[in-house]
C-alpha cells in the first residue's frame, strides 16, 4: 500500500532553484513537484509549509558517534546522536568507521556496522579511516568500494594512532586514482606539533589554550599543501578535513586555481568559535579542544570568503562530543590529554542559516554547503542533498522567522555543554521526514531507533 | 482555455540535478515534474522523449542582431538571428542596445526596441552600452534598470567609438553599485592597441593575421586587472565579456580568490578556434576577425580549466555575423577594417555538449554555463536558465547520440560561411518549446516572428 | 699641481664591503684604498675618520629644484637645494627639467640647464620630463641620451598638465627599448583621481587628509600594474618613482618574480609619515601634501620588507618644497589647490642611518639603496656611488653616534617647515667632499656655487 | 720578512664594482687598491694582468671529498679535489663533514679534520651534516659554532641514512634561530620518493633514466615547501641546497616576497644539463645521476632567471665524484644503486663566465653567486669572496677571451670522466693566487698539498 505526503505552500529551496511548489511524496521518495495550482493531489497526510522553507535535510559527513580517544569514548551513541541530528534538520551522516593498526579494514567496518545498525533514527552511511596502508590494505579498499565505502581518511598528525607518512598517503593515493575513492585529509603536521606539545608541556605550559598556540596555523597550512601535492603525483582528488586557518585556505585556493581536484571542509565552530574560548578560565576553555583547532578570530572572515567563493565547498560538524564533566577533565594539567573534540550535530543547519540572516552566504549556498555538495561529494546524490522527483524524502520544514537559544539545557545531544551555550539565532526545525516518514513534527520527536538504514555511496560526484 | 503539455520519459538535467521525471507544462509554464509512475497527467500534447534530454533553453546573454559596426550591418536581423538561435536550442538572447555618443540611452533602447519588436521568434531582452557617460547617461540607468534593462557594457577598446575612459567607467560603476545595475566590460587597452594597429599597418602588416597579432594578450589582460581595480574602488561587480587570453583569466582567478563579486564570459570561438585561423590564405582568416581576437592555441586550456574552476561562469557566443562577401572584403588591404565579428548563436549549445562528448565539462555543467548561470548573472532566473514548477516552459528535447557535421549549408543563420564549416559533432537539438508553445518540433521550424516576447530581467542574482 | 688627501683610520662602507681601510684622493678621484698599515701616502690634507664611516656621498636621483607647480614653484633653488643636499651628506642630484606641452624636449632641457648651471654645490644630472610625446620628441629622445640625459618621465596622473595616455606612454617605452633610455613613470590612475577629487569637493571634502584619501593605494597599484605591463609589451625597462602602497608593491614583486626588469623607489615620507599627518589640525596637513599622497601606517611595514628583498632598489626624496605660508596655504579650502611635495633632500642620509640604528636594514644597504643603486640605475656608476680607485672622490665622514634633532630651525633647505620636525635620530655628516674638494669640513660649509657641474650619465647599469 | 705582490693593469672585478686598479698583496693580504697612476709600488712580484679580469677566488660552498655513499668513496681526495677547483680558479671549498647515526657530531669532524688536514691546495671549510638530532646533538651545535662550523645540513631524503623527520628538523631550526647556526636542506620528500623507487623497479624501470623520473619536480617543490615552514616556525633562516625544479623555484620565490630569510643554491649541472643526458644509451646517463636529480631542459630558464631575481643566490657544485667504471656501474640493472654524485669543481668558475659571455647574467652577478655571496652566506667574508684591502689575497686572473674545450683528457679532477666532455667555452683560468701563494702560475701548478688551512667561519651574514 502506497503512502503519500503533501506539503503545500512552501518555498522550496535547493541548491539551484527557489521555487513556491507543493512537493508529494509517495512510498519514501519523491514523486513530484508542482506549482500550487497545477495540481490537485490527494494524500494521507498534508503538511502545511506556508510561510516555511522546504528543504532537503542536512548532511552531515563528518560525524564520529561513540569513537574511542584518548581512553575514553564520544558521549553519543549512533542512536542519542542520530536523533540529536534528526532534531537539528539533519537526515544523513556519514561517521568515520575506524582501522586499528594491525588489523584489517573489515575488522573496523563490521564493528561500525554493528554500533550503528538498529540504532540511527536517520540513515547514515561510512567512510574509512585508514591507519595501516599496506598491500592488504589496498586492496580491502576496492572492496569497500563496492560495499558503497568509498572515502578513506588518513592523519598527517596523531603519531603512533591514526599517523600515515607520506609514502603511506601516496600508496593509498595512487589507489584511489584507480578505484575512484576519495582521500580525506587531516592536515596537520603532527610530528612538528607534537615536538612543540612537549616544549610547551615542558615549559608548564598546560592549560588548553596552549592546545591552539602549539599547533600553529602554518602547520595545518603545510600539511595541506603536503597533501595537494602528494595528491598531484598520485593523480587523485582530495578532500581536506576541518580546514580553520588562512594559510591552510591559501593552499585550497592555490591548487583550484590551477585546476586540481581539491576539496576543502570547514565546521561551524570555526566559523563561530575562535581562540578566545580555548582561553576561557576555570579549564572551561577545555570544551573548545578539538584538532584542528580553534583560531583566532581573524580566521573566520577567511573561511567565509572561501565558503563564497568555493574554495571552501562543504560545512561539516566533525562532532565527536565529550562530556566536560569526566572526560575533557581528564586533561586538567595537561592539555594535550584532553579528548579532542565538540558536540555540533544538532547545530548546523541552524548556525548556517544565521549565516544566511546576517548576509555572509545567500539562502540557496546555504543548501549547497550543508545539503547538496557534501551529497555530491560522497556520492549521494541526488538520493540525498536535494528536493527533485526520484530523490529520497528527506525534507526539512523550517521556519525562517523562529528564535531560538542554543543551550545545554535544550539540546538533545548526549553531552553535559552546548559549544554556542546563550546563543540566539533566529530560525529552527520545525518538521523533519526521513524517506517520507515524520520523524520531527512541530518539535515533537516522531523517530525511532532502527528507522535510520546504512546507505551505500557511490564515488564522488563532484570531480572537474 | 488552458494548454497542456506533456514530455515523458526524458532525462531531465538542470544545473544541479539530472533526474528521469516527466514535465508538465501549463499555460506556457512549468508546472509540475514528476517520477514517470508518480502521476497521471493528461495532456494536450505529449511530447516522448525516451532517450533524449530534455533541458532547458539556452540563454545568449551576448548577440549583437542587426548591428551598425564599420559602415555595415551585421548581417542576422532579429528575425532571422532568433530563429537561428532557436534552431541551435536557445530560446532566450539578451542583445545590446546601443547608445550613440551625443544621444541618450533612451534613444538607443527605443532605438533597438524597435527592431526588435514583432520579429522575434524567442524571447528576447536587453543590455545597454553606454558610450558617453555624463550625469544625463547616469540618470536614465535608473530608469533603464526600472525597465528591466538591467546591465551596461562599456568598452575600454575603440577610441573615439565606444570607448569611455576610466574616469568615466568609474563613474559608471559607482552607479551600478548604487542601482545594482552590472557593468560588462569589454576588456583591451584600445589606446594601446590603436598604436600598435598603426604601427602595423605603416609595416605593411595588412593581413588578418595581424589583426590578432596586435591586440596582445597582455593588454586583454591589462585591461582586465583595470577593470577589477575600478570595480573594487567603486564597490561594485563586474562582468567581464569574451575573455580570451590565458593572462586575463589569471586576472579573474586572483581577483575571485580576493572574494571579489568578478566575473567572465568567453565564447566558443576561443575554446574551439585558434590564430591558425586568423593566418588563413586568401584573406579566408577574415572570417575569424573579432575582438578580442582569436589566440594561439595554447590558450584554449586555460579558457577549459576555468570554466571548470568557475573563474569562468558563462559562455555566450558574441553573435555578430558579417558575409565574408561585400562585408569582411571591407578589410581586404587593411585589417583594421575588417567588419568585427564571427556568427555563433545556432552553434553554442551543441558546441558545449561536444566538450562534454569529449570530456571537457560534466554534463550539469553544460547547463549551468550556458542556461543557468547565463539565466541568474542578469537577473531572468527561474523564470528562463532552469526546469522547475513556475519557471517559463523554454525547453530543448536534446538527442545526445545525433551526429551532425556544421556547415553553411545547412545553418539558419544569415552569413554566407560558418566559424565552424565541416566541425562534426554528436548531438543535436530535436525539438524546442518557447514558453510552451513548439518552436522547433522534430527539426522542422513551426515558430514564428513575434512570439519571441521582451522580457524585463531583474538585477544581478549572482553576486556573493 | 695635483692636490692630495687622504683619510685615515674610518671604517670605509660600500654597498658590498666593510674595511677598515685608508683613501687616497688625488686630483678629485679617489687614487688608492689600502690597509692603515700597507702605506705611507704622503698628502696635502690628511682627514682623520677615526670611529667615523667613509661613505661614498649619497645620490638622490629624484629632486624638483624650482619646479613650476600649481601656480608657484618649489622653493630651493639649486643653489639652496644643492647646499642642503650637501650638508645632508647627498654630492649628487639628478633633477627633472620638464618639457610643456608643445615645446620641445631641447627647450625645456636648456631652461633647466641654465638654472642650475654656476649655482650648485655638488653635481647634479638631469632626467627629462616627457608631457608630449611625438614624432618629433621621440627623436629628440635619442639626442638627449647622447648628451647623458638618458631617463624620461612620464605621468600617468595630472590630466591636462603632464598626462601622457596609455599610447603615448607606449611610444615612448618602444623608443626606450631601442634607445636605451629609462621610462621613469609617476604611476596613479589620475583620470580617475580626478573623479574622486571632484566628488569629494562637491561633498565638502576639502580638508589636506581628503587629499590622501581620494589618491587610493588601489589606483596607484592598478597604474603601476599597467605601467609595468606596457613596458613588456614594449620589452622596455621601468623605473616607477614614489612607490607608497603595499598593493603597489605586491604589483613591483609580481614582476620581478617574473624576471621582468621593472625598478621601484620609494622615499622617506613613506618610511617614516603617514596619513595620520595629513591629518594633523588647522591645515597643518597641509605640510604633506604630495603624491602619491602619505599612507595609513600599516603600509610602511611592507615598504621597509620591499627594501629588504630588493622589490624596491632605490630611496630618493622627491625633494619638491613649497613654504606652509603663502604657498601650502594656496589651498586652504581646495586640497586638490594645494602644492604637491615636501623638502627632504637634506634629511634622506640620516633617516636611513636612523633604519640601519633601528635594524631595519643592514649598514651595507643603507649605502646601496642611497648611493650605489640610484648611480647605477642612472648610469653614474662607478664615478658616483660608490668609493673604488678610480671613482669621484665624493665622500662623507659620518659619525654614527652623534646626536640630532631635525628641525626647521637648524635645517638648510629654503623652506619653513620641516616635515620632521622634533625627530631625534642618532648619527649625522661630519665632513663631506665632491670630487675631492671639501664641501661641508666638521659642520661647516666650505663649498660654493658653482662648484657642482653636469654630469651626463650612461645608460641603466642595473638591467638583468 | 714581508713579501709583496703587485697585480698590475687588470680589470678588476667584484661583486659591486669593475675598475681599472692595481692590486698589492703584502703578507697574504690584499695591502691596497690603487688606479694604475696613483702609485708606484715595488714588489718582490709583478704581475701583468694587462687584458685580463682580476677577480676574487672561487668559493665553493658545497662539495663532498671522499664522501662514502652507497658502498664506495667519492674519488676526489681533498688533496686531488683541492688542486683541481684551483685549476678551476676556486680558493675556498666548504666540505661537509658527516655525523653517522649513533655517533657525535664532534666524531664526524674530527674525521673529516684528520681527512683534510695537510692535503689541501686551498683554503677550506666545513658544514656539519646532521644524521641524528637529540638533545646531545643539539649540544653541539653550539659547541661546533664557536669552532667555526657555522652550518648544518639535514636531509628530507635518503630515509634511513641521512633522513630526519620534520621534528628533528624543527628542532634543528629552533637551536640555530638561538645560535645563528644556518640550516642547510637537502629538500626532496623522500619517503615518498623511496615508494616510486620500489614501484619503479617492480615495473623493471631500472635505468639511469628513471632515476629522473621517479624523484619528481613535485616532490622538490613540497619539500622545498614544508622546510620554509618549519624554518618561519622556527624563526630560522633556510638555505636549500641543490634547487633544480620550476616549482621548487617558485616556493623560494614566494617565501622571499614574503620576507622570509629563505636562500637557495644551483649547481650548474642544472643549468647546462637535462633529463637528455639520463637517458643517454649504454648506461651512459648513469653519469649524471645525482640527487636532486636533472630535470627537463625546460627547467634551466627558471634557473637563470631566479639567479638574475636573485630568487637563488649561490651557485655551488655538489662536487661529488664516482668513476663511471666500477663506482657508476654499481648501478647497472638498479638505478637506486648508482652512487649519486657528479664531478664539477673545476668547472664551475668557467661555465658562469660562459654564462656572462652568453648573456645570461651580467659581469658582476657571475663574481656575486660564485664568490662573494657564498661567502658572505657563510661567514667568511670580507676574508673571501671580494678583493678589498683587509682580504685575504686569494685572487684569479682570468683570461676572459681564450677558448678551451672541457674533457677528462685534460680535467684535473680524480675521475674517469667529464660531465661536460667535449663542451666548448670562452674564457680561463691563468693565474691562481691563495693567500698570496701562487697555486696556478700561467697555468703551471705551483701549489703544494698542506697550503690550505681549516678557516673557521662566522654566522651567516646574508641576512635581512
Amino acid at each position: 500500500m502506497s503512502s503519500r505526503t503533501v506539503i503545500r505552500h512552501g518555498l522550496v529551496i535547493t541548491a539551484s532553484d527557489e521555487i513556491h511548489a507543493d512537493v508529494l511524496v509517495e512510498d519514501g521518495r519523491i514523486a513530484a513537484l508542482a506549482t500550487p495550482h497545477a495540481q490537485s493531489w490527494t494524500a494521507d497526510r498534508v503538511i502545511d509549509a506556508t510561510g516555511k522553507y522546504v528543504i532537503p535535510g542536512g548532511v552531515d559527513v563528518h560525524t564520529h558517534m561513540e569513537l574511542p580517544f584518548g581512553g575514553t569514548h564520544a558521549s553519543d551513541t549512533f542512536e542519542t546522536g542520530t536523533r540529536a541530528a534528526a532534531w537539528g534538520g539533519t537526515t544523513t551522516i556519514v561517521d568515520f568507521a575506524v582501522q586499528s593498526v594491525g588489523h584489517t579494514l573489515r575488522e573496523g567496518l563490521d564493528a561500525w556496522h554493528a554500533k550503528a545498525e538498529g540504532n540511527c533514527a536517520i540513515d547514515y552511511a561510512f567512510h574509512m579511516i585508514v591507519s595501516d596502508v599496506n598491500d592488504e590494505t589496498l586492496k580491502e579498499m576496492d572492496l569497500l568500494i563496492e560495499e558503497g565505502v568509498t572515502s578513506f581518511k588518513q592523519f598527517m598528525a596523531y603519531p603512533g594512532v591514526f599517523y600515515s607518512d607520506d609514502g603511506q598517503i601516496l600508496r593509498a593515493m595512487q589507489r584511489s586514482a584507480e578505484n575512484g575513492g576519495l582521500i580525506m585529509m587531516h592536515a596537520e603536521n603532527g610530528i612538528a606539533i607534537d615536538v612543540l606539545v612537549q616544549q610547551a608541556l615542558a615549559r608548564g605550559e598546560t592549560d588548553p589554550r596552549h592546545h591552539g598556540e602549539v599547533r600553529k596555523a602554518l602547520l595545518e597550512a603545510e600539511a595541506t599543501h603536503r597533501a595537494i601535492r602528494l595528491a598531484q603525483v598520485a593523480g587523485a582528488p582530495l578532500y581536506v578535513v576541518h580546514v580553520s586557518a588562512t594559510e591552510a585556505v591559501a593552499e585550497l585556493a592555490r591548487a583550484r586555481d590551477e585546476g586540481l581536484n581539491v576539496f576543502g571542509e570547514t565546521c561551524p565552530q570555526y566559523l563561530f568559535l575562535s581562540a578566545d574560548n580555548l582561553a576561557e578560565p576555570d579549564f572551561e576553555g577545555a570544551k573548545y579542544v578539538c584538532s584542528t583547532p580553534l583560531r583566532p578570530r581573524e580566521h573566520q572572515a577567511s573561511l567565509w570568503r572561501a565558503l563564497r567563493t568555493n574554495d571552501l565547498q562543504v560545512v561539516s560538524t566533525d562532532h565527536c562530543p565529550f562530556c566536560f564533566t569526566g572526560q575533557k577533565e581528564l586533561g586538567r594539567g595537561d592539555f594535550s590529554k584532553i579528548p579532542n573534540g565538540l558536540p555540533g550535530v544538532e547545530n548546523r543547519m541552524d548556525l548556517l542559516h544565521q549565516a544566511v540572516v546576517d548576509g555572509r552566504i545567500p539562502r540557496r549556498r546555504w543548501i549547497e554547503i550543508a545539503c547538496a555538495t557534501p551529497a555530491r561529494m560522497f556520492g549521494l546524490y541526488p538520493k540525498k542533498g536535494t528536493i527533485a522527483p526520484g530523490a529520497d524524502a528527506d525534507i526539512v520544514i523550517y521556519d525562517p522567522h523562529a528564535e531560538q537559544v542554543m543551550s545545554a539545557e535544550t539540546h538533545h545531544m548526549n553531552v553535559d555543554y552546548s559549544a554556542y551555550e546563550g546563543k540566539r539565532v533566529t530560525g529552527r526545525v520545525e518538521t523533519v521526514l526521513s524517506r517520507g516518514e515524520p520523524v520531527i513534527v512541530q518539535r515533537e520527536y516522531t523517530g525511532r531507533a532502527g528507522h535510520g538504514v546504512f546507505t551505500p555511496r557511490s564515488t564522488c560526484q563532484y570531480l572537474n
